[in-house]
């Protein structure tokens, strides 16, 4: 069946919820901007906008001295939960309705080692504790987003055969959190919830199509088409760290042989690094390994940035390796824009040029014409920023908005 | 700037044009089918049911002996000319509003010696034979949709940069035609030309998402996202016949080493055919050849259908090369549905099944775990019919129909 999107929805619910979202993603504006976006009639957009203040989504911007106000999204008229679950961290954040962290807990996790029960417990002592020292009855949240690092069943709210996540497959996340909070849960894959910050607030800033790409231990890809997370089938979009480059036999944590990750991931990098301090390859990794230092990818590039050339090669052979796949990418997908994010992408500007250098060399001359790669502009708060976002996604969609601007008790 | 697609349009249009789609996308339906399924009120229904068989959208079935009647899309209300331009190949069709071919003509053309200009004197002629001979007035057309064997600025409706067509970069193909005809011109690629067909006649019939992948000289895909062709910031998405396959040399005619295309296309599977003739390795070819037949591959299926093990090893190797790419994608992608169409997919199940264990071998579990690869069923007719429903998807879009019910004279 052919989906239509929310827009057999009755006509007041969607030209409520087109009107929010024009404010939402552009705003402030005035109502005269929103006239001229829309094509709408002045007394029409009028209407509106007084039922979307009535209804408290949007309000006037403080500004006593002025006569005409631009309209914004009331972003104190209610909060969200981001969580940001990573394989060694745990990040929850409060945040308003434009996504703005207004508190937050940072913990430090053993995923591979831990109980989803146990997660679980963490992350609602989380919430409470900033609901508490933000005077907030957690049971007014307007809503939990959830990032978890590995593939997700998005429809269900539940991770789906998560490698680094063992006895979470299927682990009832979105439905237990609701339960506890009695508000919607969104749960999503930890790529994808990078990819909506970059869309929002970081380095793709109000483009529709791009791909986010995220090179840590792991490597995966974030979709995004026409604003919105492309997520595939079984929520496995984007897996990009297990695509395989011919010719090449390392052995992956997968089990296949010469997957992406196995060979340009973070801590195949850290293996390189490790294997030329210990032949000699590398003065630089060779005597601050001897101090006791780790062949970490960070290591790796300072070596770099201070002239070794052993440091230098590994970085541009992950850059390279890495643009090769996305070359093919690039072929298939034609984005515009590829943002590059996750601790390689600290790996410096040599690596991001080798990256390019690659996908300008062997993708097609017209996908690579107006095609821009960059790094990523977000930092350790974006998780949850992001995990908001998704929420805040769905609890505005057209259909929503609509809803409350009709039964504005609700 | 997000892109909202339609929804800021009012109302009526919305709910108009909601209630046409699922007419046109699921019809012949009861009314009380799209009460059911659009959740609005049955008054409500009944009222755009009436404006839209007021303005000649939809009609109800022919059954004059029930007493309730389906309603359906009034398909005579309008016509379309579908035009789909091979390499050597001109088909030119007319088709009714459910893009049904009422009326065709077909000719031989040597794209790679021919002037757009040429070409496009021949599409006008045939459109105004075709409805010439079925009493229309040509300036009376809904529309026209045009495909073409290359990259296309789907917005401008230009070709742009096609590899196959000399002459024809920016040619402004859908202007010329608009003026001539004035109405609405469409032009895309040939593929996603196809998958439209596929997603509306053919084996993804109304799947939402799917890759349909064409293998011909060329090898091409069409990427559907949520019912609508993918087709990237510079129209070259799906562009997947120039992805290089490391390790390998062989030279394209794109002027790159190791393409898909240039080893596992049509042109690449005759040369090795021929090679496998002229050997000896493959008595068959070398058979038919002395004969006077070309190494085509259809005589390769011919002979691995016949035993021949030469045959069978290249339409194997042919299948599994593709594979190897599709397995890339598929991780990348996640579909639930692949066709493979295209001369090549008549190779047989071997080569399909051969396409298949090369994906599922290489893809991840989860990826694959719901995924479908099957052959097409389109036929020479196909490419006319794609055409048609590519012009219909826009001329119906929800807007349009909003329009057309708001003012029934127009």
């Amino acid at each position: 069946m052919l989906d239509f999107g929310e827009s057999a929805e009755h006509g007041l619910s969607t030209t409520a919820g087109s009107i929010f979202k024009i404010i939402r993603d552009q705003g402030p504006l005035y109502p005269a901007d929103i006239v001229r976006r829309t094509g709408l009639a002045k007394s029409t957009v009028s209407v509106y906008i007084d039922r979307l203040i009535s209804a408290g989504l949007i309000r006037e911007e403080d500004l006593p001295e002025r006569k005409r106000r631009k309209l914004k999204v009331a972003e104190s008229a209610g909060y969200v939960i981001g969580v940001d679950l990573g394989q060694t961290h745990l990040h929850v954040g409060l945040c308003d309705l434009e996504a703005e962290v207004r508190d937050s807990v940072a913990e430090s996790v053993d995923l591979l080692n831990s109980s989803p029960e146990s997660i679980l417990a963490r992350v609602v002592r989380a919430a409470r504790e900033l609901s508490a020292r933000n005077s907030l009855d957690p049971r007014s949240l307007s809503g939990i987003g959830f990032g978890v690092p590995g593939p997700v069943d998005y429809a269900h709210g539940v991770p789906v055969s998560p490698p680094v996540m063992p006895g979470w497959d299927r682990f009832p996340l979105a439905s237990v959190l609701a339960r506890e909070f009695t508000c919607p849960v969104f749960v999503d894959n930890d790529v994808n919830i990078l990819a909506l910050a970059e869309r929002d607030k970081g380095a793709a800033a109000q483009d529709p199509d791009f791909l986010y790409i995220k090179v840590g231990s792991g490597i995966g890809a974030g979709i995004m088409v026409n604003g919105r997370i492309y997520r595939g089938c079984k929520g496995a979009a984007g897996d990009i760290g297990h695509i395989s480059i011919n010719g090449d036999d390392t052995l992956c944590h997968c089990g296949n042989r010469g997957c992406l990750e196995a060979i340009a991931g973070g801590r195949a990098l850290a293996l390189r690094g490790d294997a030329a301090a210990r032949s000699g390859a590398s003065r630089f990794l060779a005597e601050r390994m001897s101090e006791g230092a780790a062949a970490t990818p960070e290591l790796i590039a300072k070596g770099a940035a201070m002239g070794d050339e052993e440091c230098l090669m590994l970085v541009i052979s992950s850059g390279k390796c890495l643009g090769d796949v996305i070359a093919k990418l690039v072929n298939f997908f034609n984005p515009s824009l590829i943002v590059v994010g996750g601790g390689l992408a600290n790996l410096g500007e040599r690596y991001i040029a080798s990256v390019r250098e690659s996908v300008y060399g062997r993708s097609t001359p017209l996908a690579t014409s107006d095609l821009i790669i960059k790094r990523s502009t977000l930092n350790e708060r974006s998780g949850v920023i992001g995990a908001s976002i998704l929420v805040l996604d769905e609890i505005f969609s057209l259909k929503n908005v609509g809803r409350l601007v009709r039964n504005p008790s609700s």
